[in-house]
């Protein structure tokens, strides 16, 4: 839809249209925004996006974001590092730590199973929570599995808990209090904390 | 609703959700995302943006955005620099070019005259258009009004109109009525009753 005109503004508007969810028209209209603004806060913008690029990375230990080698959750004496609770994404941490109810520790996935989406479990860092759960100074009682509700997360719950099957742990699923419908990072703050404080023990739907 | 966890992240996700029509949820979305990217890729977006804000500037004739002092439009010799197009701004300027129908060239407004958000005729470039049809090397014989259909582009046109009165210019407008990929039946009644009044001699299109 851009035709002749500056190519910066172009460029501009490609690079802004890779983003998810946004479209070229989003993007024009992004973009002639920015033009209108101060540079300094444009400025303030770009550079916030490098130091997060370049500042951040992952935890060590349970792939949580962090500027240091492990992350503030890792590094806590106040939480309960006995227990593991197992995430596909950073979103879903998040939105069980503003639960305020979960003590324990995170694992975070990176993703769950999905051969439609070519996704495998070598993709994913279930190979590194076998070896956390193995290595671990102090034993593991319990491991979360708080995983969306849908194929992807039932396969990947399953795939996991044959894969700690040998390990003498307690693997327990969130309870399905929580809206079959969403998406683990959408649901209310109420039903996400009761679904964590009734959490069942998880059993293969086989 | 980020809690501790990276500064870095914080400080991306409270720059993003500065943008107009995205949110902290979305702005958390994008960040995540662009921590997912290369980071050349990313380093692209970034530079991108900045380029546009260092190198792109008002065309001192029309003020639609360029990268040198006149913009590719009041530079060519093949528009037809008598007629001026006044549009709002640059994305109306985008949508008439698109159309290839227009030959002439254009002035932007940068807004419209709107009391209730403060906007006078001075924060808009009317004095600007005045002295450049008063200085004009080649008189200027027609002025469009292509502003939106609203309170505000009505009450713009019509300071307009009342600026270059004192010139023998023919000020037109665009024409109103119902869009032509519409049906009839799903018009709104304000198009069609205006259609109606605004009704053309019936020209048989061969």
């Amino acid at each position: 839809m851009l035709q002749e005109g500056s190519n910066y503004l172009q460029q501009t508007v490609d690079e802004i249209s890779k983003l998810p969810g946004i479209g070229r028209k989003t993007a024009l209209r992004l973009a002639l925004h920015l033009l209108k603004q101060d540079k300094n806060q444009v400025k303030k913008l770009t550079s916030s996006i490098e130091s997060l690029i370049e500042h951040t990375k992952k935890c060590k230990k349970c792939f949580n974001i962090t500027e240091a080698e492990y992350c503030h959750i890792c590094n806590s004496t106040k939480r309960d590092h006995s227990t593991i609770c197992v995430v596909q994404d950073f979103p879903d941490l998040m939105a069980i730590e503003n639960t305020s109810q979960y003590k324990g520790v995170y694992h975070v996935l990176g993703g769950l199973i999905s051969p439609l989406e070519g996704i495998g479990p070598e993709d994913l860092t279930i190979t590194d929570l076998h070896h956390r759960v193995k290595d671990a100074s102090s034993p593991i009682g319990e491991i979360i599995l708080a995983l969306s509700p849908s194929m992807e997360g039932d396969t990947t719950g399953f795939y996991i808990s044959k894969k700690l099957a040998d390990f003498n742990l307690k693997i327990t699923t969130l309870a399905r209090g929580i809206p079959m419908s969403g998406e683990l990072e959408y649901a209310d703050e109420l039903s996400l904390s009761r679904s964590l404080a009734y959490r069942t023990k998880y059993e293969s739907e086989n």
